[in-house]
């Protein structure tokens, strides 16, 4: 069966292609133009982009949202973690808990698989950590140099292996991709 | 005539019905539940709104809007200035900046008058400053006590009749108020 996955991210498509490439299931981009409401909630978010996407495309769809919540930030920046980068980088989160000890952080990914007259399918994945004291690294992109995942000593930039193997969005992928081999 | 004024802010609509008590204008609020777009210009905001809110109360409406765009941060936190103000505050504005040379801001209001299958009329208040190094004042609300005007030493906190004679939302409201005895 074909899934459109609605996203502009060339790379996200390939890596959910490769991952099903054994099964029935194709994942094809549509990079459609959809809306972004305002909300503190990701799944909010990606259930209504869910919606509007199987209504514009009249087909199986799935959308991805992830975002960094601040414990001592009030969950900033949140669902606006991709505007927020674009407008103070991490050093702009480096300099607003400076001063603040406790830098707990938690990164959210959240999947939605809509099949048209459905209910949405849910698959999240979180991975906790905290905000290091200054950027190291060179790999990754986003908040990578600053997020130093629990019970590690290198940030995501640092040590690009563990975010590959274990982050918010590797464990919401694996649900997603399990479910779907089972009831695909 | 009758003008709703589609906000959840009771001392907004005083203010705009004081000025406009002598004329054949009323003002009414309406506090109804409007969806805020996603974007960077007030201005999108504002008339995005007004259209939704001129649809539900089938009547002319105003909308206003406002935020504070601050140079070196690319127009951070702008359109989601209330937003911002809720998760970092002003402390965390002066944090972002505290390494920062150029404090230079400025603070921007709209003002969306629609009248049912008629284009909007848009009035704009601009008032330009300064961040100030550390907070002061404790008049006022939001961003006052680290917005420094233009040609002055205060803050808007320590000096709240700045604020009333000559701020952002001052101005647009008497170009509104200007054209509407005018025009309405």
């Amino acid at each position: 069966m074909k899934i459109a996955f609605a996203t502009g991210n060339k790379n996200k498509v390939l890596e959910l292609k490769k991952i099903l490439e054994k099964t029935n299931i194709q994942i094809i981009q549509k990079n459609i133009e959809i809306e972004e409401p305002r909300s503190e909630s990701l799944q909010e978010i990606a259930i209504t982009k869910a919606n509007y996407a199987v209504n514009k495309l009249k087909m199986s769809v799935i959308v991805e949202d992830s975002g960094l919540f601040i414990d001592s930030l009030n969950n900033f920046p949140g669902t606006y973690s991709h505007w927020v980068y674009d407008k103070i980088g991490y050093i702009g989160i480096i300099n607003l808990i400076n001063k603040i000890k406790t830098r707990k952080a938690t990164f959210k990914a959240v999947i939605v698989y809509l099949e048209p007259n459905k209910k949405p399918q849910i698959f999240t994945g979180e991975k906790q950590g905290t905000i290091a004291l200054e950027s190291k690294g060179v790999d990754g992109f986003g908040y990578d140099p600053i997020f130093i995942p629990k019970n590690e000593t290198k940030t995501w930039a640092e040590n690009p292996n563990s975010k590959n193997q274990s982050s918010h969005r590797q464990m919401a992928i694996k649900k997603f991709t399990n479910w779907a081999t089972t009831n695909l």
